[in-house]
């Protein structure tokens, strides 16, 4: 069967985003002066074959852990869709 | 009142990804042979302070189109929680 997947991967909370900062400081400079806490971070979406909803998770757990993300500095969650 | 928004940035579907084909790349030499269609697109999470729900939805739109995405090769998404 083939699954749907979509990773949302953040940088940890205690961790420095200078992305995010930068992004908040544009959005600031087009006038957006009430925006906080700007963080950004990646969203994947992929499809993969497996025989259950449960190993397609396991499969897509793993791919996250391994490549998707760093867990040093990021932290992730995903959907799987049948 | 604060409200809290995540915008999901993906690129078009008619668009290469060449960020999305490095990493299956990297999942099938990981062993996830089974992999297909991978985009790599960003998640922006942020707070905007706004009167209503409705006026917090028209403030992210218009920063979204502004600059966190590029509507020439992105679509994006998001949703506003208050």
């Amino acid at each position: 069967m083939q699954f749907k997947a979509i990773v949302h991967i953040m940088p940890r909370p205690e961790i420095l985003d200078p992305q995010g900062k930068a992004t908040q400081n544009g959005l600031r400079n087009l006038g957006f002066g009430n925006v906080e806490n700007v963080r950004v971070g990646r969203r994947v979406e992929l499809e993969i074959e497996a025989a259950t909803q449960e190993e397609a998770e396991a499969k897509v757990r793993e791919a996250s852990r391994k490549l998707l993300a760093n867990t040093v500095t990021e932290v992730f969650h995903f959907e799987v869709l049948a």
